[in-house]
């Protein structure tokens, strides 16, 4: 069994405002999503993130978005699929030099909040953002949300020549589709340390968990998100990795 | 003599506003100075001018600049070298991802505006341009003023292991510095085309101009910069253009 | 019968980029519809465009738009009623302290794009720019598009207790609901003058148009956007002015 | 002996980002600096702070800076008196809308960080700023340093007819002129509470201040500024504010 691997968002402080606790996550963590200017950070930031990154080996992912920075690019903005193309080529270039600065490489992208889900929705904007990475390096995954059913999107992304990577979140529930419930619904969203880690441990371990409608959910992933925001949180990220220690143990 | 290579600033157009006649000029220059976002361009502009660049064989460099889209970057803003070398560098690889889908790469760089005169006044900002250069890629050149004594840059330009490209330019006046008399200053740009025309072939064959304090002045330049904002000076562009094929021709 | 007023967009540029015929339109319009700095323009042109207003005695209307420089304001932004209500707020605050230094005042708001047609589609969003007209100023109208139908909206402005005023366009396309035909369809747009001045006489005079699907469309309005993009659309504008004036003149 | 005013600066988060104890500060202060979006604040922070601040009874000041999110305002930008005067006037008026939605109005203008400086030292951006103020209303005073000699920005505040209001603060150590000790020096900064509440208090009842060359120093001041960035400052805030309840309780 392949381990999972642990991603988190990071690099999301902009000029003087600083959110996230990057040093207390990224020893913990095996992927860093760096925002690239348009949703958060600015090029400090990116260069504090990056460096960070690679002084713990942490593999970086671009995490591009639409430009809103005063919605955290959670806001969806109607742009078209060329739009969406060039402004991910764009943020990914420039987390790529900053990066070449540091003496790394981009390992993947993991496109940001409402990109993402329009990514998972609409096929014109998968295709968008395949694109952008194919015409940019066709060796670097595109990590997305594991489903009950990916079949859709393998064969978009064979379409384009992308490697997937999916991911699971371990503080999210899931409804029957395997897909995240909306934040504004009650629950949607696990606080209790130890259901955390008991869900991380069953999607780590290929364990069913109970969708919200009372079904078995298997989900086949590469990866674990994980947030840092506060000290609580990070708490759970260690010891999810304790966790994932364990179960990777050699016998 | 190494024949002298015509740039021109391409991709200032921004979202809906057009600026410049990049179709009109791009086949008459040699080098694109494109625009990377912070004083003007988007990701979509971008995306264009590198394939126009490209179809043309034109050489492109990139343009970074504070980011004042307002101001289009030519309004100084007080930011630390660090701050400089972060930004240069965002911008440079944002432009390199977009050639990458091209399948082109970036030449050289040329700072725009407030950047381009910090640079040349103030060492730390030079520094800070260079060292962005050299972790983003230490074979390209930086594109500065040629003036008359041009030691002092050169000498930081070694420190830093970077070459240099000198330009100068067919329709400004020169003081006795050999630098360019401000705008605001009377007779500091010139309109007439057969004034600007006689100005390229005097720099491109290496005689002087006469400086505004009267003095001679030559220029060892590697490239003239020529703008291409309307008909007149498209005109005037094609006329250099002409005129250099007929220098450099063979005897 | 009550005159028609024109109204044009203007003060669209931004930073050093022109947009509009501003100097052309301003004489012969009634009304101006400014941007605030969200979509298009910045202090300085707003700042211009106002005193030109005042000049020529045009009234002003805010122009609040999404905030999208890149898209023109023509991409929907999934912003929330309370951000809306407050950016509105803040584009009015923001337009009128520069009509104040110009001695004038705001004599209506008329949203820009994609705000102006989610307004006419979705309630919330409705609520939300005229609750932020109430806040402000509950005696300034709000500018919107003239329908076949427009019993919901004139419910919903009752419920605001805010007035209305209807616009028709004189060269574009509409179908059987008396909405506009889709910029996207061919026809959409007219180009031949002599169509865009009948249809603006037919509005004015209160006579029917034809809609795209052959029926008979009647539109009771207040005023006529009218565009000033180009030299032939200021040509239109002219024409449709010498054309209200004969309408309008006592006989 | 008329009650000094403490005043602190408020709404500096901005998006999903949060910066100060605003709920903390806001119940021991006179007067608000609020942000206007151009350095810090959105317009739903801009909504949410005017709004506390109507509740609490504190008296609102705008507080425009230089367009620069990044660098919080604290960079110079080189823009012209002209576009200072009506980028001042563009963030009044956004603030006083938002007030007026509130039910309350601007009490005064106090310029943030860079242009707070600027307009100290260069009489050309202070006359900017002052034509601002006297176009929107030239009844509401502008917020300064208070330092030794005030005569020349006094005059210049009677040309423009604005009336002044000088702040001192309790924080930072002063030089021979009555300046605030540059941040990069050792020691600007006073950290001991006590140490910053004995100065609150001299500044208070008019005893004077030991400047950092020695020389005792008298500022005439009409408020305080104060700050409220982490838990021990506003502790001192608290405190400063009770020393103050005293010094002006009624004998």
């Amino acid at each position: 069994m392949k381990p999972i691997l642990l991603n988190a968002d990071m690099g999301e402080s902009f000029g003087p405002w600083v959110m996230g606790l990057d040093h207390q996550v990224m020893p913990h963590v095996d992927l860093a999503n760096i925002a690239c200017g348009f949703h958060a950070s600015d090029p400090d930031v990116m260069r504090r993130t990056v460096r960070m990154a690679a002084e713990h080996s942490v593999g970086i992912g671009a995490h591009p978005a639409y430009p809103d920075l005063i919605g955290f690019g959670r806001r969806s903005l109607a742009c078209s699929p060329t739009e969406i193309e060039n402004l991910v080529l764009y943020q990914i270039g420039a987390l790529a030099a900053i990066c070449r600065a540091e003496g790394i490489g981009i390992r993947y992208v993991k496109p940001h909040g409402a990109l993402y889900n329009d990514m998972a929705h609409r096929p014109e904007i998968f295709s968008a953002v395949a694109r952008a990475m194919q015409a940019y390096d066709p060796e670097i995954p595109l990590m997305t949300l594991a489903t009950r059913d990916t079949s859709a999107i393998r064969e978009l992304a064979l379409e384009h020549d992308i490697t997937l990577w999916f991911e699971a979140f371990a503080d999210r529930a899931y409804d029957g589709d395997g897909r995240l419930v909306s934040r504004t619904e009650l629950g949607a969203v696990h606080h209790d340390p130890d259901v955390i880690i008991e869900q991380a441990r069953r999607i780590a371990s290929g364990h069913p968990l109970t969708a919200s409608d009372g079904t078995d959910l298997i989900l086949t992933v590469d990866t674990l998100c994980v947030h840092g925001d506060n000290e609580e949180s990070v708490a759970s990220v260690r010891a999810i990795r304790q966790m994932l220690n364990r179960l990777h143990r050699p016998a």
